[in-house]
């Protein structure tokens, strides 16, 4: 499949993390308070946002390396696939996140759990939903 | 942010839904097995992958259409901004679903849970961590 799909920035995430070293391993973990901006084109995708506690935000590394394959994280000595991981670095560098929508103020909306770098772009926005995302039970072995 | 990022698709998957109307509303709340085919040159990538019960997969809706910014859910009368819904009609239209990984047989993953039309392209794999991923209290309005 030789195609190539084109992804275009809907905004930009403002965060504390100006660099890979200040970025925490895991939003999810932090209070720290992002700042989401919509681009004024597609604030209308944003009505009824306000509905959901928390939110799925994808995101662009803009900043990883897209040659990678083999990663080593935190938790172990092995070296895993990136896909196996949650490393920046991989051949698609989308970042998923799952956070908490503090406030929107028009096009702004001011989350946490996010661990994206400051400037990144954002990609997507979806609502989280407990009944299909939330997997208690489910298995890591690292 | 006049920028534009490609994403190269790095696998297909193969679904019992051939079109729209064959597709679950969610793929979480069927059986239905899928197969992910990933390309031979990413299947480093995999490594490690079958320590998971769970696997979140990001593909891309590529029979969606990309100038929606409205969308009328199933379960309301509201009309809502694509943001706040999982339409596959959005901006970037990338799919994310939380899948069960059944079966890994090389760099073919069979899997269930997985909404994705048949053929759709696949653009990133990340395992599931209930740690960071299940927001069991998260609220939802609609």
């Amino acid at each position: 499949m030789r195609v190539i799909f084109k992804v275009r920035p809907i905004g930009i995430i403002r965060s504390p993390y100006k660099s890979d070293g200040d970025a925490p391993r895991q939003g999810r973990f932090t209070m720290d308070i992002s700042d989401i901006e919509v681009f004024p084109q597609y604030e209308e995708g944003l009505r009824g946002i306000e509905g959901y506690s928390h939110l799925i935000v994808l995101y662009w590394f803009d900043r990883a390396r897209r040659d990678k394959l083999l990663a080593k994280p935190p938790h172990t000595d092995e070296e895993l696939g990136v896909f196996a991981t949650r490393s920046p670095n991989r051949p698609n560098p989308i970042g998923f996140c799952v956070v908490d929508l503090i406030e929107r103020n028009g096009r702004n909306l001011k989350v946490s759990g996010l661990d994206a770098l400051d400037g990144s772009p954002l990609i997507d926005i979806k609502p989280y939903s407990p009944a299909i995302d939330s997997i208690t039970d489910a298995k890591v072995r690292y």
